[in-house]
């Protein structure tokens, strides 16, 4: 498989391998896509291998938010209502961010700037994590 | 391990094992939340294998949840903002639920009224099923 490097990639895209893609989510928070290439409905139907798989990213995403933003918690969330195809949000909240402790997709609660740290780099980090552990 | 049967179980809790318990959530829409008996704040915090095991009782309920209701679109969600008690809530959505496409802790869209099969049937293929496959 073609090793791609962090530059080759689009710039909403942050990730991309064989099964899986990783998209950044426009938003005030951290937030991450994780996109299974191969289009489905619902997680059920991917392959177990898969799907343990990409539990796998989520978590990796999950440690990497962690130990780079300490966010007040992790949410996590699968819905494609509207374009029903599968994927997985991951978002790094805080208390005072815009939402919490609502879900994202909640009422807004207020109209706060978030003073986070270079989300680039967090990229980098991500990238190079699951580039080790990911194959 | 004492092998329970669903009518030893607590009202509201559906299925429980060493690990985790899943109880039932009022609502219009078929709504399970897996818990692990030890409470954490994180998914990162579990061991892989809890983890794992966790994601596959997700998967079960999501595949009975499809066999039994034929719903629109499985959402899956993990939030715990008030209380930072991580845990899963697994949805069947429905076009015509008051919600949809919305998330559940989006904006209410309707009024309607399901008209949707038994739930205690449900509850009872969910405890066998995981009785087989989950220790």
């Amino acid at each position: 498989m073609l090793q791609l490097t962090k530059t080759d990639l689009p710039m909403h895209i942050i990730f991309e391998n064989q099964y899986f893609y990783i998209e950044k989510e426009e938003s005030q928070i951290p937030w991450l896509k994780v996109f299974t290439q191969e289009p489905h409905k619902e997680l059920s139907e991917l392959s177990a291998e898969v799907r343990s798989q990409l539990w796998e990213i989520v978590n990796i995403i999950e440690k990497e938010m962690i130990a780079y933003y300490k966010p007040t918690k992790i949410n996590i969330a699968s819905f494609a209502n509207m374009l029903p195809r599968v994927h997985i949000h991951v978002m790094a909240r805080f208390e005072d961010d815009n939402y919490y402790p609502n879900p994202m997709w909640g009422e807004k609660l207020r109209d706060n700037e978030l003073y986070l740290p270079d989300e680039e780099k967090f990229f980098k980090r991500v990238f190079t994590t699951l580039q080790k552990y990911v194959q």
